[in-house]
């Protein structure tokens, strides 16, 4: 087992990570910038290092400065959580270089997954259904116009080397496409330094649903079922819960199996998530992701698994400790994010400071934060200051359960707003509740139902 | 479904009771003395009514002052939690004369149980076995001499009125025995206003398991497993996990089903603990509660069931909505108490204002507390703060993991000792840790085996 581990993350995730090697009794590390000093994860660590100012780019994104942060800890792995370096394929092989164990897929599988465009090739190769488009990057407008007829318009541009929703384009009418192909190419090439992109059908109203997988060295896969995150604005995921609501059995079995075999083709280890784009019971595979994801708690809470000990003792060499059959998944899971945004403003971040932090507890609740009074929201990360968890033994309960928890969560700060209440509104929208919704439901609860890149 | 649901009782608990209430979407009152004005239970309730000043007598113990909160809410229910008036039988009574539903048993089972010694004639005919010692209220030295001649030395006389630990004496020589009958009569008279006492075999090394069980008004009887509570000083439990470590299935599966058949036996219903001592793959019963007791979460944690969800569901005169094949028990679960006490001074109470307050969290831990910065922890009342509980699939992880949970516990306030520390100490225990050990634990591990009424 490793003697040290070094958490190269930040906030909720840190102390996620922190919390599972305390209780695997290895020792372990966190890396900060000096706007996270007092952070609960450096607190709870057994050592921390400081590497760098606020900016990510020269702390949580320095390549340099986490290597050698882990040569002062003495860290023989290294934990990416979420975001961050946590897919980046020179990161990994860095840490390969100098004996660290990067805890997540190689390098190999990081780059293939990385590029879009590759991958959708390499998924279909591994049995996965993809929605009609592009085999390979399209070079011309003509290319483009040739996909565009074959699969039937609307159709989606997007950036090879695209994410986090930057990078796309949909097209509903011909004579749009051409300006749409060149203006998502120069895009592509500004955000992300490659001006490859490519073409899908475009899907206008469909469910977010994604499957957990775990794999070890030995071959070994499973699954551990379904999160739907159909709840979203601009490709950022509000609410996730498990099981599925109104999805066919056939489908998640589908969906689960395809995932499970895709995993052992294209020879992912650690955990992996494949996420699809789910079409009156048609699914699509839009990306995979090696590691762990924000949304993860609601597959631990139904499972009893926790994944952040399964990515560790995968990554140290040990075959997973159950099959299939040892997993059973019980009851229902929500998480819900709350973040330090303003709804009202197109989710516009709001840094503040917290003068009042009493989150939520009880009964099947679980709440993931390093939020805390005093405690400095800056607009150098991600908004994210908690995620609130729930289980009960059925959808409608675990609904009611978490309006009660966002009911009692507190948070105040001068200038703070949360998206507590808004998510309140969610769990009271008649089609979220029937189960009916789609990845469009945020947007027409703000009654604009133009921005349309939504979901996919 | 009632109306308006009052809670009587205050701290952790009131929370824990409110929460349910909003979760089942009924309207919440609860009662405060003047010290729990600004209480999380006040805060999260839908309504609050102070009915006095601190001291209990004066406000939880006053039913004049709790019938007429109720009518204040238009309460149809009441919820008396644990302590206080919960297993009160004339507070069951007046409930019932003023209309309102007293969750609980009805006042003639708590009257019948609350009699110790006429409790344990009841449940002999209720099939439970029963240390041996006196059938009926012992009046007379000789009768105790015959009895103790009888079962064997060493004996205990309780008072037949006694609880909390209180009104009773080990006896080892027979020629201490009549010093001690007379001493214990005088006790049970000044302490509870009844003199009546009798004898039982005292077990000098034992554990305490006790069984959970639910009761509708339909006579469906499911038990939920067993809970240990070997870990306990003067009779107060400081920690308590389930399964209980060590015991044979069999002992397990004689102890709940004779709970099971009991309970029926009794005419119990909501939800009721059996307490067991069991020594040597042989059980006793100690007494039932017929209330929430403080330790439930651990059930709730591997059953899955809400039992406060179910008491309110079956005091509505709901049928049970699962039978014993819908209990499936999954891993291991264990809560420990953090009060408000010095371990080092014999768990004396330290009240204090708290000064800062981050209880733990992270994955499969659950935090029931009324805790929060500024809170003043006051003399008047009992000095739990939080209960935290923790899950893992067996035995060995969720020690691991609420010694992770306690060491980030922060709680801090000038003058404040927690139990927090000590029950680290416990986690680390050998005889803890192999499951070996019993109701004598903390007296050996703080070197005082003489406090011998430990545990019975």
């Amino acid at each position: 087992m490793f003697k040290t581990v070094l958490v190269a993350n930040r906030g909720e995730i840190a102390l996620r990570i922190v919390r599972t090697c305390k209780e695997l009794g290895i020792r372990v590390a966190v890396v900060h910038s000096t706007a996270d000093a007092d952070s609960a994860a450096v607190r709870l660590a057994d050592q921390a290092v400081q590497i760098g100012p606020p900016p990510a780019r020269q702390s949580y994104l320095s390549i340099p400065a986490i290597i050698e942060a882990a040569r002062l800890c003495g860290a023989d792995a290294v934990h990416p959580g979420y975001g961050f370096l946590s897919e980046d394929p020179d990161f990994a092989q860095v840490c390969a270089d100098h004996g660290i164990t990067f805890i997540g897929p190689s390098p190999r599988v990081l780059s293939a997954l990385g590029d879009k465009v590759h991958s959708r090739g390499a998924v279909v190769g591994a049995g996965l259904p993809v929605l009609p488009g592009s085999h390979t990057a399209t070079s011309t407008a003509a290319q483009a116009h040739a996909v565009a007829e074959h699969v039937g318009y609307p159709v989606i541009v997007k950036a090879s080397a695209g994410g986090g929703g930057r990078g796309m384009a949909v097209v509903d009418d011909p004579r749009e496409l051409a300006g749409a192909f060149a203006r998502t190419r120069s895009e592509a090439r500004a955000l992300f330094g490659d001006g490859r992109v490519y073409l899908e059908r475009y899907l206008g109203s469909s469910r977010h649903v994604e499957v957990q997988v775990l794999a070890d060295r030995f071959g070994n896969v499973v699954h551990l079922g379904e999160r739907d995150c159909s709840v979203q604005r601009r490709r950022q995921k509000l609410l996730e819960e498990t099981p599925s609501p109104g999805l066919s059995s056939c489908l998640l079995d589908g969906m689960t199996g395809a995932a499970t075999h895709a995993a052992r083709a294209l020879g992912l280890t650690g955990a992996a998530t494949f996420e699809f784009l789910v079409e009156k019971d048609v699914f699509y595979f839009m990306e995979a992701n090696c590691r762990l994801q924000v949304e993860h708690p609601v597959t631990e809470m139904v499972t009893g698994v926790d994944l952040v000990r399964e990515q560790i003792m995968i990554a140290a060499g040990e075959p997973l400790s159950f099959g299939q059959d040892g997993v059973a998944p019980r009851g229902a899971a929500v998480e819900c994010r709350i973040n330090a945004e303003d709804p009202e403003r197109g989710f516009m971040p709001t840094p503040a400071v917290i003068d009042a932090f009493v989150p939520p507890g009880g009964p099947f609740t679980r709440v993931d934060t390093h939020g805390h009074a005093g405690l400095r929201v800056s607009p150098e990360y991600d908004s994210l200051l908690a995620k609130v968890v729930v289980w009960a033994p059925d959808r409608a309960a675990a609904l009611r359960r978490m309006d009660r928890a966002l009911t009692e969560f507190r948070i105040e700060g001068e200038g703070l707003r949360t998206t507590a209440g808004f998510l309140r509104q969610v769990l009271d929208h008649p089609a979220f509740l029937a189960g009916t919704h789609s990845t469009r439901l945020v947007e027409a609860m703000l009654g604009r139902p133009g921005d349309r890149p939504e979901g996919q």
